[in-house]
C-alpha cells in the first residue's frame, strides 16, 4: 500500500506525552487560580460566522484569519476569547448577571507567519470582568493580584507587573498636539532604553516633533523612582488636561488598592511607556516580565475597554481582562530551560505482573486504582528489563512486581524508582506508602 | 453605528455558565478516570494536512469535513481523535513507548446537517491503548472496567456494557458464504426486538439469503441467557470456520478477564448483534446503554483494531480504544432532566462589601483565597438585594456582609444561602466551616 507521509502542520505545537503532562499542568494551575477569583469557565465554539467574528478586525488580524466557506456559510476560527465574549454577552445578556467574571481557556487560530516560536494555534488563557455601565476601578487593581498570585502558582517568583493607564499617554498627547502621531511617538519612546535619550529626541525631530513636545515627552519618559514617586512626578507635570488627570487618578487608586490587597512592592510597578494596542483598550493597561528574561517579551498582557460589545448591542459594557498565551510561553519556557520540573506524573504505579499472575496482578491494579492512586498495568509479554524500561520512559515512580510468591504471600514488592529501594508490604500498606 | 447581529452557529453547543459548570465537571471525571488507569495525555492540533487527515477516510466522513485552504495549504478540521492518533504514534513512533496509553478529550468537527441533538463542533473523550506487534486479549478486557468505572464516577448505576467480537459476526457470515451481504444482515438483525422474529425472517428472505442460512442467523442471534449460557450456545452452533471459533475464544477469554477484574455481571452483558462500524474493527466491539433509556443509543463505544496506522507506516500498530461523545451525552442528559445536580460551583463565597469598607472586605476576600476558598467579591455599588441575587444566579452558597460593625469587631457573618443560617465567625473561623 502506497504510505502517506505522518507530518504536523508548522506552527502547531504537538508534545510528547511527559511534555503533555507539564503543558497539562500549568493550563490546571491557571485555571484552578482563575475559579479562586471567582471566574465562571466558558467554552465558546471555535467557529463562528465572520460578519459576526469579523465585525470590529480589520487589517493584520484579518489578514491571518483562517476563514472558509461550507455550504453557504462564511465562517471563521476564533484568533481571540475577547471577540467571541463580546458577542456571548450580548447575546445571553438577559441571563447573566453582572458585574460577569469569566474565563476561557482554549485553542484560537491566527494563519500568521511560520517562524520560530510562533504558533498558528495556541491556548489563550484569558480572565475579563464585563460591568454594565457602571465599573470600578478597584476591577483594575484586582488583575495585578490574580497575575501575582497565578504566576505564584505556577512556580515563578522574579517576575514584574508592569501597569500604565492609556489616558495618561493619550492624554498628554492630546495636550501636546500630537494625538495623531501616537502610535510613532509611542514606538519611538519604547526604545529610549535600548537606544539612549539622545537617540529618541533625534527621531522625535525626524517625525516632525517640535523642541518643546519633545521635551515634555522625555521629561515623562524619563520619569523614574518608587511608584509613588512616579505618580507625584506625574501630577507635578502640571499637564493641564482632563484626560490626562483621570489616568493619573485612576491609576493612583489602582496603586492604593495594589497596597490595600498586600500585593509585595517589588512585583509591581508604574511603567508610562507601555501601551498595548491602539484602538482597543482605554484605560488601566498590564505588561508581565520575567526579571531575568524580559527579552521573552510581556507573558501577560491586558487592560480596561469602555465597551465591549459595541458592534453588537447598545448596552454599555466596560470591562478589564488579561491574558496568558499559554503555547508561546510554555515554548519560551522551553527554549531558556525554565519548565518547572515536576513530580507529577499520570501514573503513580506500575503493576508488572510475571509470566503466571496476570489474574492476581490485575485484581492488585484496581485495588489501586480504588484506592484512589492512578495505576498502569504491563500486559504484554516481555522481559523484565523492557517493562522495567517503560515504567521509565514515563517517569513512573513505583514499581510492583507480581509473581508466584508474592501472590502466596500476599506481600507485594514496593520499587521506588528514583531511589531503587525496595520494600516488603501488603496491599493497604503500599497505598499508605504512595498516598 | 450599525450593529451586527450576535449570533452562535446552529449544531454547536455553547452553555450558560451553570451549565458550563456541570459539563466541564463532567469532562474532569471523565479524564480523572482515564488518568487512574494510567493512560497519558495528548492534545493533537485540530487541524491537519487534508493529505495526511484524509487517508482514509472516504464516503459519509469526507462530505462533513470542514475541508479549506489557507495560502498554499489544503487543510481540514478533524473529525475525530482516532486518525490523529495513527499519525502521532507514526510520527513519533521512536520516541515512544509500547503498549501506549493515551488518552484525548478535545472538540472534534463534522459538518452534519443541523438537526437537534446533532452537533457540528464536540468533545470526544477517547482511550486507546496501542500495541507494538503483538497484543494481548486482556486490553480488550480492561476497556469494560475503565467504562464501568468511568460511568460509576460520572454518577450513573443502571447502565450495561454489551460486548460482541467482529470475528464471530463475519466468521457465521463467512461459514454462510454470505460476507458480501454483511451490511444489510446486520442492519436486519439490528431490528430484531422492534420488528420480531418473523419480520426478520421475511427480509433476509427478500434479500434473498436461502433457508438454512436464515436458520442458522435466527438461531445465531436469538441466542439468550446469562453470559456463560450465550458463550456455551455459541459453541454448541457447531459452526466450523476459524475465524468464528478465535472470536468465540477471544470472546470467552474477554468475560473470564471480566470477572477477574471483580466486575459486576449486571453492568455488562454478550449482545451478539452489536458489530460498530464496518471497516474499522476487527474484534472485540463495545457499546454502552443508559437501561432506563435505550433510546439514546449508545453513550460510549469501541473496539480492537488489527492495525491502527496502515496508510502511514510499515509498523503493525493493533490496539483498542473507546469513545464516549460528551457534547451529545450532554444535550441528551439535560433533555430527559438526568444531569446531576451538583453542589460543585466556582466559588464558595460572595463577600459583599457595604459603602465603607470595600478596601477591608478585599483583604478579607485574599485571605479566603489563601485559604485555599475559591472567593468572588462584588465591588460595584448596588443596593444588597441585586448582591445577594447575584450570589443566587451562580449558586454561590455562602456570603459574607463587610460592614462598619464587622471590621471593627473582625467577627463576619457568614450566611448559608440554601438554608438561611447565619452565623458570627472570625475569618479563620469562616474558612475551617466552609472547608
Amino acid at each position: 500500500m502506497n504510505k502517506i507521509e505522518p507530518r504536523t502542520l508548522p506552527g502547531f505545537m504537538e508534545l510528547l506525552p511527559n511534555d503533555q503532562v507539564k503543558f497539562n499542568l500549568m493550563k490546571e494551575k491557571i485555571a484552578h487560580s482563575y475559579e479562586k477569583f471567582g471566574f465562571l469557565p466558558l467554552d465558546t465554539p471555535a467557529i463562528e460566522l465572520s460578519e459576526v467574528l469579523l465585525a470590529k478586525a480589520g487589517g493584520e488580524t484579518e489578514k491571518q484569519i483562517y476563514r472558509f466557506q461550507k455550504g453557504e456559510a462564511d465562517l471563521s476560527l476564533r484568533f481571540d476569547h475577547t471577540v467571541p465574549l463580546a458577542k456571548y454577552v450580548s447575546l445571553y445578556q438577559g441571563e447573566l448577571s453582572f458585574p460577569f467574571k469569566r474565563y476561557a481557556i482554549g485553542k484560537v487560530y491566527r494563519g500568521e507567519k511560520a517562524q520560530k516560536g510562533r504558533y498558528r494555534e495556541f491556548y489563550q488563557c484569558d480572565i475579563d470582568v464585563i460591568g454594565d455601565g457602571e465599573f470600578s476601578i478597584i476591577n483594575d487593581a484586582e488583575m495585578p493580584n490574580i497575575i501575582y498570585n497565578t504566576f505564584k502558582d505556577l512556580g515563578f517568583d522574579n517576575f514584574t507587573i508592569c501597569i500604565n493607564n492609556r489616558k495618561i499617554l493619550n492624554g498628554l498627547f492630546e495636550s501636546l498636539g500630537l494625538i495623531e502621531k501616537t502610535t510613532d511617538i509611542l514606538r519611538i519612546i519604547d526604545k529610549i532604553e535600548k537606544i539612549g535619550e539622545n537617540a529618541v529626541i533625534d527621531e522625535l525631530k525626524k517625525l516632525g516633533v517640535e523642541k518643546a513636545a519633545t521635551d515634555s515627552i522625555i521629561k515623562f519618559v524619563t520619569i523614574t523612582g518608587k511608584t509613588d514617586e512616579k505618580i507625584s512626578a506625574l501630577k507635578e507635570l502640571g499637564i493641564q488636561n482632563e484626560l490626562f488627570k483621570t489616568g493619573v487618578n485612576e491609576l493612583t487608586d489602582v496603586v492604593k488598592y495594589l497596597k490595600v490587597l498586600g500585593m509585595p512592592e517589588e512585583y509591581f510597578t508604574v511603567d508610562l511607556k507601555i501601551a498595548r494596542g491602539l484602538d482597543y483598550y482605554t484605560g488601566t493597561v498590564y505588561e508581565t516580565f520575567l526579571n531575568e528574561y524580559r527579552n521573552l517579551g510581556s507573558i501577560c498582557s491586558g487592560g480596561r475597554y469602555d465597551n465591549l460589545a459595541e458592534y453588537y448591542t447598545d448596552k454599555k459594557l466596560p470591562g478589564v481582562g488579561i491574558s496568558i498565551g499559554l503555547t508561546r510561553l510554555f515554548y519560551q519556557l522551553s527554549e531558556i530551560n525554565q519548565i518547572k520540573e515536576t513530580k507529577e506524573t499520570i501514573s503513580k504505579v506500575l503493576v508488572v505482573p510475571m509470566d503466571e499472575s496476570l489474574g492476581e496482578a490485575l485484581k492488585i491494579a484496581n485495588k489501586l486504582r480504588e484506592g484512589g492512586i492512578n495505576t498502569d498495568i504491563y500486559l504484554e509479554e516481555a522481559k523484565i528489563k523492557k517493562k522495567m524500561k517503560y515504567a521509565d520512559k514515563w517517569k513512573i515512580p513505583y514499581v510492583i512486581i507480581v509473581g508466584e510468591e508474592e501472590i502466596a504471600t500476599k506481600i507485594l514488592t514496593l520499587k521506588n524508582m528514583e531511589t531503587g529501594e525496595q520494600k516488603k508490604l501488603t496491599i493497604d500498606e503500599i497505598i499508605n506508602e504512595i498516598k
